[in-house]
């Protein structure tokens, strides 16, 4: 059996998703900006899914959203785009971040600190979250930006996004969040929300690789990232990938679609995977279960090694993590475990399981026995577990 | 029928290269970077990708292709990153392009001017090329980097890539071209043309939308365009995508391997298209025949609007272009045109007709039957064209 139990890290393009896409690269193949049938004969596809997008996340008429290649290149834009605009170029010189966000966005604050800017990186709580108290601590009439997740690629956890984006605006500043691991598992209202940016990417919620958004509150202007011809109003150049937006749509669709069944299935099927790790001694699953996106599981598992995990897990055809799939080739302690002020040892032992739509029944049971059997087989090889045992016993 | 004679703006997907992404959407869809089956599944095709890649342009192993989401962000990039590594943070000042580059370059060119850097826009001659002894004439020790295209978007007029990159060498410039326009219709090899950076884009190639390439002489450090994750060795953040990837190769390697058909049959179709557009009176086709890429011919026919001619063409399926789908929906004059020197009202008569290996013998005769009849009815219509008599006789 296979199971892919790592849709934090990627999903499955839905087949449905697949089937909308499929006309756009041999058939209907024209530049939609191009003054020809050929052109435009993919206008009503795009327009359709641009609708999907808007009603996706409840943008307005008068909001942007705007298509790039990934939420990376959203997130780079937003905060690069600010550093332009409200500091190189205007009163403000501090950007406030936290200290468990992608990357993507931990990358790009370091980029801009070298060009001069100021950067505060938020510490989280013991559940992995920014507590809007420690934002209020920080945040200044001179902060430009705030820039928070909406869900942790980690853990799951969800961050406290309109106290959070109300604070931002309070002092004058402008509240981004990477929304990339909360689309389709949770509503996302851009309006109630009242967040100004929202990155997102097409490949977390079954949708293809390669194409993503940026949505902007009243079509805020912004510095582009990427300079050139008049596409996406000007806002985002480069030809449009045809395929690759009507695809986001439908996905984007479909993950609304879905979101009471991730809500109540996958859920199901999460906890009850959770309920049996928390039976095996010794573990630390991160985060109140209730604060999480419904489909993920960030355990630690005293002892054993995430990698040692991931490699008898995969021996199994089971796919996990340890964490974030974008620094995975490195091996590195978990950086949430560690945010959280969990030990350098416990830290190396993170096994992240992310469910979708696509789970079953037949292989949450095939995992837990799985995870159970490789527990003692680990265990028993493991040096820390076996002869420290004051250690396993002493708790988080 | 339909003709497609619009394919420097964008071209169809070869079935071949969308047999070769298909699996990658829904059932190879791990995350390459993940540490399990689900990812590494897909590592033999990404191999042979970023093979079929390197051969394409003749890119050594210590050079670095590197995959972008487009030409355009892969030009941003170097742009981009030469003011920060070289100019900002370095001894220089100046960036060189010229006056015909794609709106990637002189948008990002213009950004720069607005942080500072001095830019020159070299202007070209009536074949619409940069001579190298304009660019002699303004290079300067001080200069950064040298941007020329290696083949005109708007006429297909081919660039001296190899003298060009050896005058930046001498003043210690770097070279980067922007040869969106010149894979698959001439030959490109980095290490004869010996430059720094070339951009690419596969759905100019009949590869997918979405996905082009950077390439860097021997892995030149380079200040990322979007900063994060350890995703290309960390010059390019973003999760992989890898179906485009795997197209992008393939249509790499269909490209070179029909490179022969492209200078023959291509050529042959092209040239009889133009030696017939030459029949009609007072029209003038930019740019020495030998000197372009064999597919394209940049025609101003007097008297008549390059949009009125679309639109008659479309009526009958031909799908052409009045240049750059990048800008195509302003109806503005062709900058090409422009930049050679010819008036403003023959600037607003271009009319590009742009074809592939998919082109066919009888798709080109229906054209010229086409074209013919709606040079009689617009020019009996055409306000220039009928009561201006001497005008239209004078030549240009």
């Amino acid at each position: 059996m296979r199971v892919y139990l790592d849709n934090n890290a990627t999903t499955m393009v839905d087949p449905l998703v697949f089937d909308a896409m499929k006309p756009y690269f041999c058939d209907i193949y024209g530049n939609p900006n191009s003054l020809h049938a050929f052109g435009s004969d993919s206008h009503p596809a795009l327009r359709k899914a641009m609708d999907q997008l808007y009603a996706g996340i409840n943008a307005k008429d008068n909001d942007d959203v705007v298509v790039t290649s990934c939420a990376t290149e959203s997130i780079n834009w937003v905060i690069k785009g600010i550093y332009y605009d409200s500091i190189l170029n205007g009163p403000k010189d501090t950007i406030i971040t936290s200290e468990v966000e992608h990357p993507a966005v931990i990358s790009a604050c370091k980029f801009l600190e070298s060009l001069g800017a100021r950067v505060i990186y938020l510490p989280v709580n013991d559940q992995g979250i920014v507590e809007t108290n420690t934002l209020r601590e920080h945040i200044t009439d001179t902060t430009a930006l705030v820039s928070i997740m909406w869900a942790n690629n980690e853990t799951g956890m969800l961050f406290p996004m309109k106290e959070m984006a109300a604070i931002a605006h309070e002092y004058g500043a402008f509240f981004h969040t990477d929304g990339v691991q909360a689309i389709g598992k949770v509503p996302v209202d851009v309006q109630d929300a009242n967040v100004d940016f929202l990155s997102f990417s097409a490949h977390k919620f079954h949708g293809p690789k390669g194409v993503g958004g940026l949505y902007l509150k009243n079509g805020q202007p912004l510095t582009s990232l990427m300079h050139g011809g008049e596409h996406m109003g000007g806002r985002r150049s480069g030809t449009l990938n045809v395929p690759g937006i009507v695809g986001m749509g439908k996905a984007m669709e479909l993950a609304n679609a879905h979101l009471d069944m991730e809500n109540s299935t996958v859920r199901q099927l999460r906890d009850k995977l959770e309920d049996a790790i928390l039976k095996i001694p010794d573990v630390f699953v991160v985060g109140k279960r209730d604060e999480r996106t419904p489909n993920t599981i960030l355990v630690s598992v005293k002892g054993i090694e995430g990698e040692a995990m991931l490699w008898d897990l995969n021996q199994k055809g089971i796919a996990a993590s340890t964490g974030s799939a974008c620094a995975s080739e490195d091996l590195e302690s978990n950086p949430v475990m560690e945010a959280i002020g969990a030990e350098a040892d416990l830290a190396h032992t993170a096994l992240r399981l992310s469910l979708s739509r696509f789970t079953t029944q037949e292989e949450i049971d095939y995992t837990i026995d799985a995870l159970n059997t490789a527990v003692v087989r680990l265990r028993a090889i493991s040096s820390t577990y076996s002869y420290a045992p004051s250690w396993h016993k002493s708790g988080l």
